[in-house]
């Protein structure tokens, strides 16, 4: 562009006016131009100072975010990151080799930068590993075997060899207790309630289903159960299971807990009509290993003016290992080093101190995020706004925000600097896993809400790659990080 | 889901109250709960009758709605039909067999919803076939041979074998006036403005570059070129050229247009630098064949109150002839399809007249729609709205609508019923070249408006298959018009 420009010589001016790039809350646009008289005269009846105050500062905030985007759609840097990250290095389970490889990478890129300060911060976490692939099947009542694709889900234990037993389905946690300890005992609970596809927003649907992945485990041993399958979290129906988190209980007894893929759900939910006492084998090899060393990753370019306010944004380095983790959270990780870069590049340091945060085991307990908010509590920080991208990478829509009602309000008087960009959607109940330990101590959380109708698709399974990434995408995620960033940091909260 | 509820046993109420979905144009919260009573005071305290009646409209509107949205996301129809019509006929161009095909098939299906009426409407359309694959390259200053990437125009003449010249590059219009016919004459034109990436909307990038495709090979004729190379309309850098339909002028010398990919554009712009005098070839072996009859595919459901006041929807059964077409229009196809499936399935007859179209040649000059205006404006029918999807399918975000201002007005005040499906964001300027001939004949011209990031990445190249479709995102496209066509049904415009 800027050589188009040199040349001075291009069928379409570039300048906003001209190329109709929204600038001053809305599109320059013929019409607008019609009605400028009536705007005018209006402005000069009724506007107070205040108002041609405020109506300045919208149009220098409009002309600031105008060029964060402008940089962020034409830097091309988010695509060779998120290569890089998907192919070179990969999935990044937390404790792996992968998980210390994209840490060293990450301080790599943050310190080529060139932010005041780059440095880890030291995290204890969990290492759980996978090992052989899990095996499991069924013998239809004609004789056939039926070989089912399963993942252990992150965390459970293993079967310790062939797992062998009868299967109940349940749809309803009522379901599970009518079934009683009689009707459970010694058999796998098969949780295979799907999730609901009316809801517009998938991701509703995803949290609506996800207590079956959470306590399907706990709830299946309290009623004697030998193990938990659990109907993969996704609308789409296919072969491939889908991962996750799981958890178990202090005195309740550990049992195995494995995804089926949706193909494998609706397949065994049809033989147990005709075949109810059919005999379920189910192998899995994980295993939990010592906890080990790991990092949080911070880069922090210290504020102009008041430097003891704290603005941070992130994403989370770890992602489950069936995958490259492009959209979970390759996506956020490459937008925190680019939000970072749209900082630095701003020219000017921001009025605030800003902080690009990149945490590690978001899927497996948080523990970075729960250490960072230890330590910025500890020292006594001021954290006025901490941001997350972890909502797959797609194209942004707004925010979603808790905190502080006043902050809140003041935020939402930006809207129109943001309905240009499309990402003017601001709602309550933020979706950021690791902006939960900050509840108490930053005025703010803010997660950055994309379209999500394909995320569930992909999300904690083999599909999760980087060619269902669409770059320009994510690098309007990554402007709108960088705008609300910049305009937090203005005004603060 | 129905297997379920008779089941009554299920975990997650399906109702809208409990599950959450959207009703009454929000969703249903504890919060909302706890403000009912004072929204009840401030009802009994101010709200008139002609308050309380739209008010109980809209609650049945919304009910309307959301009957309509559970369906299209649930029957999954949308799939095997956008499968058959890319994997089974696959590409479509106007006057071809696989064209002809579509039309049988579109029929067929139509058929089996049993609408009122199913008919084909003759249309002459014109058949141009790109012959065997196109060959182009130069020869570097090294000596090396440069393959280009590249396909003819739709209605581009051939080169009548090899055709061998200079090239010239522009960026713009007052770059070839200066070039004058000494500068231009017995070489290629090369086109190679690029699509702006600062544009947040993708679409008024593309707008703003096709002028290049459109007459580039009429300006470049003007001034004594053999042939016009035009860069592909797309952001993406790759080796995908993006045909799509170019002009010739009466009177002025027909030469011919190719378009190339990114990639070569961007390897022949560089090599020029060095080597202005480089020698271009070029063969192509496309032709313009005989006109063919051709058929729009109509279906009517006969209004119940005012049957003589048609709104009607539809998509473009032709596509380019380098992929199948899975996004441009295969989605409005299957969408067309699938609005009628959604009205027929209402269970009462819509109030006015609905009519699905699908349109014939929309790709290379409209043949399709242009008859249907006329014939629509001969017999004198009275046409309140018409609809258009042919803007990829991707995640629906709301409609463009021109016409009449107090249709438009009423249209708008619809918004806060669209809001719970994401399809609220209404403006001006249509989008629907299928649209276009209706102008002066129907009240108002409605688009469907999609995320378009995705859209120019693959649009009018190789890339246009199946596997680049959300189907979600192309069913939720499907109820956003059922609903559209509802309420305009319901009220008139």
């Amino acid at each position: 562009m800027i050589e188009l420009v040199k040349k001075g010589r291009i069928m379409m001016d570039f300048s906003p006016a001209h190329s109709n790039i929204p600038v001053y809350g809305k599109p320059v646009s013929s019409y607008i131009r019609k009605t400028m008289k009536v705007i005018f005269l209006f402005v000069i009846l009724t506007v107070s100072n205040l108002n041609l105050y405020a109506q300045n500062n919208q149009k220098a905030d409009s002309l600031m975010l105008r060029s964060i985007f402008d940089n962020a759609l034409t830097d091309k840097r988010i695509e060779p990151d998120l290569f890089y990250l998907t192919k070179n290095i990969g999935s990044r389970i937390s404790g792996s080799e992968n998980a210390r490889k994209a840490i060293e990478w990450a301080k790599a890129k943050m310190e080529e930068i060139h932010p005041d300060k780059v440095y880890l911060q030291e995290v204890v976490v969990p290492h759980w590993i996978r090992g052989s692939k899990e095996a499991s099947s069924f013998t239809t009542k004609n004789g056939k075997v039926a070989v089912m694709s399963v993942s252990a889900l992150g965390g459970s234990i293993a079967t310790n060899g062939l797992l062998k037993a009868q299967v109940v389905e349940v749809r309803s946690w009522a379901e599970l207790d009518d079934l009683g300890l009689a009707g459970v005992k010694g058999k796998f609970v098969f949780f295979n309630r799907p999730m609901d596809p009316r809801e517009i927003e998938v991701f509703k649907a995803y949290l609506a289903a996800a207590d079956q992945r959470a306590k399907g485990a706990i709830e299946a041993a309290k009623k004697g159960a030998v193990g938990a399958l659990v109907r993969s979290l996704t609308l789409s129906i296919d072969d491939f299971p889908h991962t996750g988190t799981m958890n178990y209980e202090a005195g309740v007894n550990k049992i195995p807990a494995a995804a089926l893929s949706t193909k494998s759900a609706d397949l065994l939910s049809v033989e147990l009509k005709n075949n109810p006492a059919l005999l379920y084998t189910l192998q899995m090899n994980c295993k939990q290993l010592p906890d080990v060393k790991s990092y949080n990753v911070i880069g922090e370019i210290t504020g102009a003016n008041k430097p003891e306010e704290i603005i941070s944004m992130g994403g989370h380095i770890d992602s489950w290992d069936l995958s490259e983790g492009a959209s979970d959270d390759g996506t956020g990780f490459v937008q925190t080093l680019e939000v970072l870069r749209l900082i630095q590049e701003r020219g000017a340091r921001p009025e605030r101190t800003f902080r690009a945060i990149l945490y590690i085991n978001e899927e497996a307990g948080a523990h970075g995020a729960y250490e960072y908010a230890r330590i910025a509590g500890l020292s006594g920080e001021k954290h006025i706004a901490v941001l997350e991208s972890d909502a797959g990478g797609f194209s942004p829509r707004g925010f979603r925000i808790d905190g502080n009602p006043e902050a809140v309000a003041k935020i939402k008087s930006w809207k129109s600097l943001l309905t240009p960009y499309k990402v003017d959607d601001i709602q309550p109940d933020q979706r950021g896993i690791d902006l939960i330990p900050m509840k108490d101590i930053s005025k703010v959380l803010i997660s950055l809400t994309c379209d999500d109708q394909r995320f569930f698709d992909i999300h904690h399974s083999g599909l999760d790659t980087f060619d269902k990434i669409n770059i320009r995408e994510v690098e309007l995620g990554a402007a709108s990080m960088a705008a609300m960033v910049s305009l937090i940091s203005k005004y603060g909260l």
